[in-house]
């Protein structure tokens, strides 16, 4: 039997819907007539219920920060989306802040998971200033919504306690590498890259043709990795 | 004082995800610093808490669909997403889902919105089938999820009672014109298609730089309306 790899994406309020739906829809998008879903997606929050970003939307999400804490080995897939870089700080500097931080740093140094041989953490968009305050950045060629480099840069040497020497490109996604346990790391650029941050991981455990099909499914047009982001504006 | 744009947004269970998504985080993409917001969305069902597609998340709507079909005259956007065929087949010959397609039927023959001049029905992927299950799209030239042409051509010719004259064509989105009342209609095709079919509506009611400034934050490529999906792929 085909591997079921699941998949645990936090939301927290003013969270970018775009952000976590965009893979949440291409993880389980209906696969092929007889084939059996690969993915097993559980939402989860330190709210219930939670606001994404500008009250669009209400969610009840499925499991607790506890809960995904207390169960972190099943995961093969941590999705950290983004946020206006505002309402990151503030998270951040809370306590319900460091425990995400403190769940990436502990899912970051687990082995891949036995039953796939996988572990991925996934950031989109500014979801990647989380995964800097976590130090799993340092020494890394990776990426972030374009309006975000520097801060991301920053929150990294500050982690550091110095030059952290994260190297942030501008890049459609950025396959960052694995950390000394094996857990690679994956960042989606700014909000829409998240499809083909995930289109880029369904393809890596599941296949061409799986991916393939879930952007014909979707009607995504897929940009390359190196497609970065060719505005020059900037916020404020 | 820049009008304020109300978007009814329809969910309701196995709805897909991107298809409300795309639009609601286009309408509600942050504008510019100093720059208020001139859409404020709505979700609503006749489910409480609803389930979308593959369960992956779990919604708290913010109306009923009795709240909404009495206050119809105070929308400017009423936005229908998609589902598997076989979810929405089911959902037509429901109760709930007459309630719908009556919905649609009503909003359509309202005058354009006193404050904006404004109304549109908005369809994403497959959500096209409510629209041609309320006979609105006779005569017209619309699109849909590129594997759902002959379900869509079938639900309009029944409506019809014989040769209902939809032209179904493969656009990423298309404009299909006005109701007699005035009410415009916008088909997307496919799921993330719904995203350049909004960015096309919030230029027409806000203007290019402000559709500009959100496919900026949402680091989306845009798509032409001509631009149809090019695979041949068929479901089954």
């Amino acid at each position: 039997m085909a591997p079921v790899f699941n998949v645990a994406v936090f939301l927290y309020p003013g969270g970018d819907m775009l952000d976590f739906i965009g893979p949440l829809e291409v993880y389980t998008t209906m696969p092929p007539p007889g084939v059996e879903s690969q993915f097993k997606t559980t939402t989860f929050s330190h709210k219930n219920p939670v606001e994404a970003a500008a009250s669009a939307v209400t969610i009840i999400p499925d499991a607790s920060v506890g809960e995904i804490e207390a169960n972190l080995e099943n995961y093969d897939i941590l999705l950290i989306p983004g946020a206006g870089p505002e309402a990151i700080k503030e998270l951040l500097e809370s306590d319900d802040g460091k425990k995400i931080v403190d769940l990436i740093k502990a899912f970051s140094d687990l082995k891949p998971r036995q039953e796939t041989g996988h572990r991925i953490v996934q950031s989109v968009c500014t979801g990647a200033l989380f995964l800097g305050a976590s130090g799993i950045l340092e020494g890394r060629i990776v990426t972030t919504h374009h309006m975000c480099y520097d801060l991301l840069k920053d929150i990294c040497d500050k982690r550091a306690g110095g030059e952290s020497k994260t190297n942030i490109v501008n890049k459609r996604w950025s396959d960052a590498g694995k950390t000394n346990a094996g857990v690679r790391i994956v960042n989606a650029g700014g909000v829409s890259s998240g499809l083909d941050a995930s289109l880029f991981i369904k393809e890596l455990l599941t296949g061409k043709e799986s991916s393939e099909w879930t952007a014909n499914i979707v009607e995504h047009e897929r940009r390359d990795q190196d497609a970065g982001w060719k505005s020059g504006l900037k916020l404020g």
